[in-house]
């Protein structure tokens, strides 16, 4: 059965050229970055121009990228990072209730070693108001981390709006969560005007293994991994070369391609959000407009997200319940509750994140199989005839 | 030219197999392995049998075997995490003045968050005395970290011993940086009775970008990343499948192979150091026995290291001047002071690191080519006049 996969959320597959590019890294020029020979020089010079590309998808300067292991590394290291350097001026640090578990458990963390953590509400789209967060900043507040746009509903958050906010009430640095945003919607670090931005670059068609930080120059943070001088003494530990290298072309190829990809998803995500809404009781979750342009994501009444997942798969349809990162936790996901929606319904969660190589035929296929699963489950579901009724708009519905 | 690389301390080629392992997993096995349909089971069942793999290497039951991105962070979650899991019990670590920068910075950043740091002398083999660790330790003692073996020098610690007075003592935590270790000597955390222990691919014919940090079941250890629920929580971030797959075969191919590879290391090794010493004012440095099979680290007065460097890389011969990591820092090496040699002498330390891919044909063609190398060098040396004459024996001198 040919495999349709919407699960880009959880992560991409890697582009022939982007494994191409990693290739020699994986066999001749297997160098240390740090030998002083050419051997690896030229790994160290395949290290800078990778630096160079990721930074140019965030239009940052190639000094201002750090590489990690990953979006939770970075994550980790910007917000205990940021905390530990600043913890002169002050101890409270805000983050909001749409964040990746990442940086939720990274303050909670911070939370246990003395700093205080305020978690801002977010509403019934997962956004969080520019006034919630006005009233949130005291002086004592050295950093704001709000994620950019949401793996599990897609809203994009507004964050230019909410960093000029922080920039005009105080000192404290602004930090956001971008992996689910970069490689599908425009991030501009000048633009956006934050300080610190982690990215990842399994999210946009490069290989696990690979993510950054970006901290704006002139900003400084305590490492979280000391050692060796590689990444200016930010980040230690042998860089990962062949994911590196890999990272930079997936970002060569996500930049060049953004806008075109961009308009193609969002007509596949318009028409699979059109159809599943006529399906009965499915209700989109996030911001109806300011959402990725791949991402579609439900609650479907009386049906849990994991019975779908495995039904959809048994027709070749690769979907997911929630975040990835929890989805064997079988918890109603944190974010689903903040926004309000019942657990109940919050359990019948189901995100489909389309990407680059899905077609509209792709999509006209899961809408012809997505509605009878629906029905199926329904019909055995124990739920479904005790569940009390719910309004009917095209809007999972909040919790009175 | 024909290759012929001596720098497996800084890194390692990836046998074609270990490429072949990884391949699926940059091609069509993408899922990510928290994801519940086949693609990410698929995925998940890679990462356990790697699991597996890499215990077999090192005597561990898989359940104990944590990944990460390298050595260095495996050093900085070890330490890290068990001062602060156990600061309740006393904020006192002990760790060598052989360690790896990954251990030291890390031991560094603890003691400016309050914690005391003991950094215990070694002798002029670069080993730890045990009576000196014995008499170290205090009741506030949480964590004692020594290095099995190495980078620099080569020499194996006593860390069998070493633990034993741990244990004896008190209930301080053990941990070693076994990553020069792993792949060249049987290492096996049962007979060497430790807590903790890190190892990391790259030094053993496996990937860049996956590491090891073994915790022995029953030991709490503060998570350095924060995040989802991989690794049993302990460290989030979604796996890096390929390298961990590379990480597990490399590891079986290297225990099959463990003990024919020293033997066949130890008589190059053997040969080179004998004709070495065979050089003018050209001393081993580190233990001349109980040293790595492969190792054979010398300081050569008057000459710096990098001249050698850099002339023996255009006779196609590749090796380093002390630790890759610190490499272009340009600084005599810690670990060589330490050992009590003068900081001229340190600077003309070259470090031949061989490997399973070397025959005794590339030993022989170094043999011919080194000493023409130092005696050239050592002609056009403005130390060479004016340096005060050192004592005449196989061994690096000790400052006086």
């Amino acid at each position: 059965m040919k495999m349709r996969y919407f699960d880009h959320m959880a992560t991409t597959p890697l582009p022939e050229e982007v494994v191409s590019a990693m290739m020699p890294y994986l066999r001749e020029e297997f160098g240390n970055p740090l030998s002083i020979y050419d051997l690896g020089a030229r790994a160290r010079q395949a290290v800078e121009e990778a630096r160079a590309k990721v930074a140019g998808l965030i239009n940052a300067r190639p000094q201002a990228v750090i590489f990690t292991s990953s979006g939770a590394e970075a994550n980790n290291m910007a917000l205990k990072g940021i905390a530990l350097a600043k913890q002169g001026q002050g101890k409270h640090i805000i983050v909001s209730r749409a964040e990746h578990h990442s940086v939720l458990n990274a303050a909670r963390s911070l939370e246990k070693t003395g700093f205080a953590v305020t978690y801002l509400p977010i509403d019934k789209h997962g956004l969080v108001e520019p006034d919630t967060l006005r009233k949130a900043i005291i002086p004592e507040t050295t950093l704001v981390s709000i994620i950019l746009a949401s793996p599990e509903v897609g809203s994009i958050e507004p964050v230019k709006e909410l960093a000029r906010i922080v920039k005009e009430k105080g000192n404290a640095s602004f930090h956001t969560d971008a992996v689910a945003a970069v490689g599908n919607i425009p991030v501009d670090v000048a633009d956006l005007g934050v300080d610190l931005l982690s990215l990842s670059a399994h999210q946009f068609y490069g290989p696990k293994g690979a993510g950054a930080l970006y901290v704006r120059e002139g900003i400084r943070i305590v490492p979280l991994i000391y050692g060796g001088i590689q990444e200016g003494g930010r980040r230690a530990g042998t860089e990962n070369v062949p994911a590196i290298v890999g990272m930079g072309r997936a970002a060569e190829i996500a930049k060049e391609g953004l806008s075109e990809t961009a308009g193609k998803l969002k007509a596949m995500r318009d028409r699979l959000i059109s159809a599943a809404l006529k399906v009965e009781k499915c209700r989109l979750t996030g911001h109806p407009d300011r959402r990725l342009p791949g991402h579609a994501s439900f609650c479907v009444e009386f049906i849990e997200g994991e019975a779908m997942l495995l039904l959809l798969v048994s027709k070749g349809i690769y979907a997911a319940s929630g975040s990835a990162c929890s989805s064997k936790a079988l918890k109603a996901s944190p974010v689903l509750l903040s926004m309000g929606i019942p657990a109940g319904l919050a359990q019948g969660s189901i995100v489909f994140s389309l990407g680059r190589e899905n077609a509209m035929e792709d999509i006209d296929y899961l809408i012809s199989e997505f509605p009878p699963i629906i029905k199926r489950l329904r019909e055995i579901s124990p739920y479904a005839q005790t569940w009390g009724g719910v309004e009917e708009s095209g809007q999972c519905i909040p919790q009175k």
